[in-house]
């Protein structure tokens, strides 16, 4: 009969792949048939029992203190094991042959030693991690946080401590990091490129960098912030530190913002953050429901393939999609603001409202997807309208607006005489059925309607989206160039032409305070060059960045005040 | 100054391009100055207020009053235009040189003269328009009725008597559709090819099929529904008719499927249906929101834009997405139905959640998306289960599962001992920091879990998403090749992982009873051959059928019994 044998140590600190090599050499030692080495938390505890090992004495461990388990042939093996924990650990440290380097054993030598480095990796045990990270920020360092089980209240401390000083902290619990090309914690080898990746999430970080590196692109940088970032307590500050760092970064074009199910409003009030950068952001937030995919620089993205997908054909493409949408507010007159849409296609007026709602507040319409915004009259605009005149309320007895362009040139000269006027959007649906030249109506009275607005010093934008194939009855280049010619700005695909009059009238609404930053920026200089970093905790980090070339010193760390956490409180306090 | 003389005529029925031409023609008459020809509905009177026509004499006319303004130098010249009216009318139908042709005066003889039409094209004035299309469905022919203004009633019992003939009834409103490359209504030249749409949008559709085109793309058929199919009245019982043709019809590869806002209700049951169909369906409901771009074979997209490229791409590639998703369920014993997935990875745990939920009614986690389904232990699987160990109660002292696989074994041995479980879901997280090895201890056990299970008589299915990329330290082509051959499924996608564990569980869950269709399925020969239609209404459509070679007879349509509702109701019920 088996018997077991155990040990608690209280306030003894072991790194936890010491943890489980200990465990294993234990459980390999003759006549021992398993064994186990935890910190003893409940769940520790379960596991334990699962596998037979919770006997009475430790089923009052605490948390912090080191559970340890033999269970062998007699309990005289079982003893003579437990005896030998020390010389094992010594053993197993010095066939690692990394006792052989100087090792200091504070951060602040640790500095002295590789001054050139700009990171600190801390992997020690949560309740140590604050206090480490904290020293790091008073050091200048930036902090790359793996260790859980950190609080959320020590977690903001920190972020706004390192905001103050334009220093990130990313995690705690961040599990992957690359900066330059250099791997820190888990990451995986990708080429280097133009997409930089801003995430609250670990293995979203690694498996959308898989991905683009499996469809041909490649990284600048990628930042975790640790799993909390976006909830609403931390409020997103690693994030938005992120996002700007990545839009000043030359060498970064299109960004990639991915996190776990954030917190609304953090959500929310980061999109608008990032909606004001100057390079896309492709967005996936897991399980974040949008109705539309695509507003001004943001993509939405519901996968880790599809977000990767998206951002490598970004980073490819980006030229051709901001040619279209130049435009210049200059020649508009003050009190031009509002948009008046016309429309002959009833859906095509339902797309414009949806896509509309991501840059104008209020669009009224006989055709409202929001019942707030309906038009009290059809036939009189109000603020930014738009009117679906393929309605039945005007077409009773009387053609459709495809047909007959009557009522439309009607509407557009009253919308254009309207000094509160700045656009007018109109669709031309060609094809059978439709008149037989629309351009050859339209264009006509949108030339006029431009030439009165210039009369009276205005400037008046008209923007058509022009439906139809290049082997429709009606010539689609032939209209086009008749649109075209009449000062018409023409677009073949509904969706940039609204986009356009979006962008426009948003702009006319007035530049938007730019955002208050709530942390000075990160120096940029502080990620290129040699990678060099000092790390607390894991081994096994160092010895993958030496894998990856870069410099680093492993700080040689035990908890001070053998762990006391009262002494340890005192001793923070010392150091300001 | 200038004189306006009127007329009223009640009941008057004229075609709407009569009634512009007539406007035209008297407001160009010597010494007129305008001229408005409406019926007197609210909109029409306020449009010739506008306009400055509206006099007191006419204020008081009725929707279904045809009135006759005209304003001239002199009440003479007024009352002598007014005087011409009829004269004008009959000089415009000479000159269009239609009236050569022989045209029968009611439907029935219509279809005697052309018996191979399978299509009445309705567009005579909204309270005539579902006498005329009862008349058809009677006859036995699809209708597409473009007339709005007909009551949802009215659209209600024309669908259903259409659903139990195998009739299709695409309307009211119904402005366009392409059968067989030939264009109904208001539609554009577009490639043949292998898209067919369903739209409950006219230009909704007509946008899409032209962006089809632009991208290389072709169709097979557009069947337009009219705008309300989608409404919680009318159910979508056309797009159900539709889809169902689109999924017979050999020549259809993929089905796109666009709605103006739907009912929230109809368009959930409707994507069931689209669902249970074989061929991938493209969803563009606007303003319609999804956290998840796509379901088994339906795929969101939110503008005309994207949808048409989704559409067109995935027309080329069905054949690659299909090999994947390959499965026998035979293997499986009778009590085999949880999932149990074990994972490194917080983010691909969310990840997989978000997919699944598209698939399995309840899945339970420590890390849940939706709090109802919280696991009451991490330690213990219930149900469907995903797990994400790397979740802070695991890893108090204790090396990430990225690093330490013992704990993932211990759990991956207690799953596969489970005679419920039927599918074990793993993330394999290669690169820096990572296990060197994890398939080289993951294999073993997943080989050893499956035999065991072998013995027992089941089939464990155990799918792996391997993360990595192929310049990663630990060989991935290795790393799959170890547990490909210890019989996992192995993906490197992990959307593409999760999907097929889903496809996979919801067929062992059973074969979904077979929705009732609630129609007669369409006969697909109806659509095929030489186009030909019967025209009541609008004569420019029965000369776009035939600038497309196909054949048409128009009807020369007067209301029965002068309009007279009370007659007209009587005359219906007579005919049964």
């Amino acid at each position: 009969m088996a018997k077991i044998k155990t040990e608690i140590r209280t306030g003894a600190y072991f790194d936890s792949v010491v943890l489980m090599q200990l465990q294993r050499d234990l459980a390999d030692l003759p006549d021992v048939e398993d064994a186990g080495v935890v910190m003893g938390t409940e769940a520790n505890l379960e596991l334990l029992d699962q596998t037979g090992l919770l006997v009475e004495e430790i089923k009052d461990a605490r948390p912090d203190d080191l559970v340890l388990v033999v269970k062998a042939k007699n309990a005289q093996t079982a003893e003579n094991a437990l005896a030998r924990v020390d010389e094992l650990v010594a053993a197993r440290r010095g066939r690692e042959g990394t006792g052989e380097d100087f090792r200091p054993k504070s951060l602040e030598s640790a500095v002295k030693l590789l001054p050139d480095s700009h990171w600190v990796l801390v992997s020690v045990p949560g309740r140590y991690a604050a206090g480490v990270s904290r020293e790091a920020l008073r050091l200048g360092k930036h902090v790359f946080l793996y260790s859980d089980n950190v609080t959320v209240e020590e977690e903001i401390d920190l972020k706004q401590k390192g905001a103050e000083k334009g220093l990130l902290v990313m995690g705690p619990d961040c599990g992957t990091a690359l900066i330059n090309g250099i791997g820190l914690g888990f990451a995986n080898q990708v080429r280097r490129g133009a997409i930089g990746l801003v995430a609250a999430s670990g293995t979203g970080l690694q498996q959308v960098s898989v991905r683009i590196h499996e469809y041909g692109g490649g990284l600048t940088h990628a930042l975790g912030t640790g799993g909390r970032d976006l909830s609403s307590q931390v409020g997103g500050l690693t994030a938005r530190m992120g996002l700007d760092l990545l839009e000043r970064d030359p060498d970064t074009r299109v960004i990639v913002l991915i996190s776990k199910p954030p917190d609304e409003g953090v959500a929310g009030k980061l999109l608008e953050y990032a909606r004001g950068l100057s390079k896309p952001v492709v967005v996936n937030f897991i399980g974040y429901k949008t109705a539309l995919r695509e507003i001004d620089n943001l993509y939405f993205t519901s996968t880790f393939d599809d977000t990767a997908a998206a951002a490598v054909a970004l980073s490819g493409e980006i030229n051709a999609g901001e040619e279209e949408g130049k435009f210049s507010l200059e020649a508009f007159a003050p009190d031009q603001r509002y948009l008046r849409g016309l429309f002959s296609g009833g859906t095509l007026a339902y797309e414009a409202l949806l896509i509309l709602d991501a840059y104008l507040p209020e669009v009224y319409s006989n055709v409202p997807i929001n019942k707030d915004y309906r038009l009290e009259n059809s036939l009189v605009s109000q603020g930014h309208t738009i009117v679906d005149l393929g309605e039945d309320e005007f077409t009773v007895g009387r053609l459709h607006p495809m047909m007959d362009n009557e009522l439309r040139i009607q509407r557009l000269e009253v919308e254009a005489a309207d000094p509160e006027t700045a656009v007018i959007l109109l669709d031309v649906v060609l094809g059978y059925g439709s008149h037989p030249d629309p351009a050859g109506e339209l264009a006509p009275a949108i030339g006029e309607a431009r030439k009165n607005a210039a009369d009276a010093g205005r400037h008046l934008e008209v923007v058509v989206m022009l439906s139809g194939t290049d082997v429709d009855p009606q010539d689609r280049a032939a209209q086009q160039e008749k649109l075209a010619a009449a000062g018409a700005r023409v677009f073949l695909s509904s969706d940039r032409a609204v986009r356009y009059a979006g962008r426009l009238l948003k702009a006319l609404e007035g530049a938007p305070q730019p955002p208050r930053l709530g942390f000075s920026p990160v120096d940029l200089e502080s990620l290129k060059g040699e990678f060099a970093a000092i790390n607390v905790g894991l081994e096994s980090f160092a010895e993958s960045l030496q894998s990856q070339n870069a410099s680093v010193v492993q700080v040689d760390w035990k908890p001070a005040a053998g762990g006391n956490a009262d002494l340890l409180a005192l001793l923070e306090k010392m150091k300001g």
